[in-house]
């Protein structure tokens, strides 16, 4: 505060960890639900293993786990207590968690108090003829962990993710496996209740 | 991960600091607009300093200061260029940055990765009988700074905020006095554009 800094705007973005294991809180603006999982990222194999959780107060007692397998473009949805599973074309190609080359560096700051905090770096893929970015994505400084990525389409913000309790690597490969009842599976989305 | 916890749900709410300095961006799902601000926030004298931060890709070319004043329950706008002043009567009660007593734990988690962190409390004013909360906080655990508070009606968000780079304390008393162009203010509040 009130020293020079570095020129932090011209710095190349930084390269996030390519498998990792946590938590997020993913926030859909058109349905007003916030969805908790513990999730499994692995950014080598383009695949994501989403398992949401059971909070107590919810109404829902329907949850599921999702199994993204991007280099096959499909998606396994299993309901966690039935097991019945549901196998979905994805269409929209992998977009890992990380910034990427070409974004914009939008700022830099603490999160937290000034004796216990984290700094964050945070990107767009906004452009000088584009008034609005599409994305925003807030990462760590240290290590480019992703701590918040942020969603706009027409300027109106469609999902929100925030990340916490982020481990490196992936502690059991078999989560991205699908149980056995998926290879008689339904082709239709089960719908979230 | 894995380790038993302290059961923290059964925690108290923790203390906010009282006076503070830093930076928030708000965004207002309903405009879709994100704005960035300077912030002195002082809880003992019930008065919020809201300084717009220009960014210079925004089309926008007006930016205002904002200084509320809860114990008159009046508010100051001031265009920071012109140094014109409107004086509007606040009509919604204080409203402190803090955990209020009587607040649902939600949640405990570390921001950041495994070696830069920050750890942090969720916490909401949902009540058994009621299935949503209008209201979720997150502070810091070590010295309960705030980290984001979301608010929200009828199930849809509207504004969520969130706080960065907060030092302890009011560096310059002085931001909470109108400038003299408010003795003669306007009472419409300017429109922001």
């Amino acid at each position: 505060l009130g020293l020079p800094r570095l020129d932090v705007s011209a710095a190349a973005p930084c390269r996030a960890p390519l498998q990792w294991e946590g938590r997020w809180v993913m926030y859909d603006h058109s349905t007003g639900r916030n969805s908790r999982s513990a999730v499994s990222y692995d950014g080598l194999k383009q695949r994501i293993r989403v398992l949401q959780q059971n909070k107590k107060h919810t109404p829902c007692q329907k949850f599921f786990e999702y199994i993204y397998l991007y280099q096959s473009m499909v998606m396994f949805q299993i309901d966690q207590k039935t097991k019945d599973c549901s196998k979905v074309a994805l269409t929209e190609a992998w977009d890992p968690y990380d910034v990427p080359d070409n974004s914009t560096f939008e700022d830099q700051y603490f999160i937290g108090g000034p004796s216990d905090n984290v700094e964050v770096q945070e990107w767009s893929d906004r452009k000088p003829a584009r008034q609005h970015e599409s994305w925003v994505g807030v990462y760590t400084v240290s290590d480019c962990y992703p701590v918040q990525e942020t969603y706009t389409r027409n300027t109106s913000v469609t999902t929100s993710t925030r990340f916490f309790n982020l481990q490196l690597g992936i502690s059991d490969p078999d989560v991205f496996t699908p149980p056995s009842t998926c290879q008689s599976a339904r082709l239709e989305r089960m719908s979230e209740c």
